[in-house]
């Protein structure tokens, strides 16, 4: 069997995760994990050997199948989507929900001979899926989307650039009174207060005020002002403790209705690893864009274009015998 | 717009709760609904001037787009779906599990010039697709499907054919146990009796022997010889009254593990209403079938060759800013 040639760009948490799934895959080949650090600086792992400056992936544009975009949505992928949509097959998990119109389009653009598939992961990803799913046959019914209890790395980052902090985690719990409701039947509207809590724990310098610092997380506009937020300080050496897992989860709720009759579809996530999870993701969106390519099927592709069965391993008559 | 013309075989529970369904779909225009009753016998409701006997359905063959199979998989479906996908472009909740790869052939060696999507509903179909996704994207793990509680329509009917028994409803409940050890992580084998167990009202004819039927469901095999059973006698007027609702649900747990991170999906239903809820994944399947036949692409899919979008009323621009 000729095996999927994958290449991984930037080596963060999330593509450590894919350098592992793609590792444990009987269907690929890691072949390189580009990085814009200088390799020899990166700690020694079992895939050291494959670390190359990301300065060097073009001229490895026929070594590689699918190029997996581990990078950040806030900054990287925004260049680097379209940079190699261009000239590889590509997987990316971009996040920014508002801004995924605009973003596919710039892909899109330059995705003449290749295919991209675009903002995979869990969300959006697997719970984009559910979504979809269960408005299509429950179209009368509310849908509602809980995230965690997991870290938020925008929340966090947010914290984080405030003057006098160290270092700063930001927990977002889902509120489980507005979980029960949404299960309920009742179909209530929540607002974004009443379904989650943000629980945050900073670590400042010495001599800043507290109380200053306090109020000025619970202030800011979008990540926090429309939350009930509690914020604990600590050391900084207990944060690094006891709060450096990266743990995710999170549930979509479909509470729809036929004639008089309630029906409720559920689909929920606890994830000791985020990051790894995502790359397991996006591994397997790796081999639908493969599959995709071979066919001719170019340009953007979300997770709401492909046939599943493009994202198992297994061929067509066993995933029938097997899962059907 | 033009309406996808839809016709509905088989005015039985799934079958109202289809026509529910395609009534309520902006996109959809309810043609008729062929039974193998005289019409004129059905009861009254919304929808009785549609009712047309099976035997005029080919002469209707040019004014409907999609024919929605709602008889039972154990007799009607394995001779109606090849029947009528020669003819029209099809939609089955075809479930024998076993023999689907057989069913299955048979629908494609007639379906040359129209679409058939077989084997849809809740299981197989929504749990299908969670099995196939779970694994594609957590690969070392284990998977667990649990069915209920809810009536089985296979188990009451196998309890009333026994002789003596006037009428019997069979409640499949998931063991809390089970279900608990299939969230722990891990995964353990958990064998047929320890997954489920069966409950069973049975109203009999006076003067028969109750320990005698008792003895001979919870011997049955196949059905209850490998389950913990239970058998309740009640009268038939209570059985008819107590009895009457067709709630069913259940849940599919991939626990999986990346590294040593324990990753948990699940995904789970809670209906008020088996039939309807078949009857409206039926009906989002309909759109389907009537995409992909315009398309040319012909004989029998499955919800695993199908990409997500084509179950949806609104069109990908709308699903992509919506919901992924």
């Amino acid at each position: 069997m000729e095996k999927i040639r994958i290449g991984i760009v930037g080596y963060g948490n999330v593509g450590k995760g894919a350098a592992m799934a793609v590792n444990a895959a009987p269907d690929m080949e890691l072949i390189a994990i580009f990085t814009r650090r200088d390799p020899g600086s990166l700690r020694t792992d079992e895939f050291t050997d494959k670390i190359v400056h990301i300065n060097k992936a073009a001229e490895m544009k026929d070594e590689i199948d699918v190029m997996l975009l581990c990078g950040g949505s806030a900054t990287d992928l925004a260049e680097q989507g379209p940079q190699f949509a261009a000239m590889f097959n590509t997987v990316d998990s971009y996040d920014k929900h508002a801004k995924i119109p605009e973003y596919m389009a710039s892909v899109n653009a330059v995705a003449k001979n290749t295919t991209a598939v675009i903002s995979t992961g869990w969300d959006p990803g697997l719970f984009s899926i559910m979504r979809l799913i269960s408005e299509a046959v429950l179209p009368s019914g509310k849908s509602y989307t809980f995230w965690g209890k997991g870290v938020s790395q925008g929340h966090s980052d947010a914290i984080r650039r405030i003057k006098g902090v160290k270092h700063a985690v930001q927990y977002t719990i889902p509120a489980e009174d507005a979980v029960s409701a949404a299960r309920s039947g009742a179909a209530p509207e929540l607002t974004a207060r009443q379904k989650h809590l943000r629980d945050c724990y900073v670590a400042v310098e010495a001599g800043t005020d507290k109380a200053e610092i306090e109020k000025t997380i619970k202030t800011m506009p979008d990540y926090f002002a429309d939350y009930d937020t509690t914020v604990t300080f600590v050391e900084a050496d207990e944060l690094f403790k006891n709060h450096n897992k990266m743990p995710h989860g999170g549930v979509v709720v479909r509470s729809g209705q036929t004639s008089d009759n309630k029906q409720l579809m559920e689909f929920s996530l606890k994830l000791e690893s985020n990051p790894e999870f995502t790359g397991s993701i996006m591994t397997a969106c790796a081999r639908a864009a493969y599959r995709l390519s071979k066919e001719g099927q170019y340009g953007v592709k979300t997770v709401f274009d492909i046939p599943l069965n493009y994202f198992s391993e297994k061929n067509r008559d066993l995933l029938i015998k097997e899962m059907l």
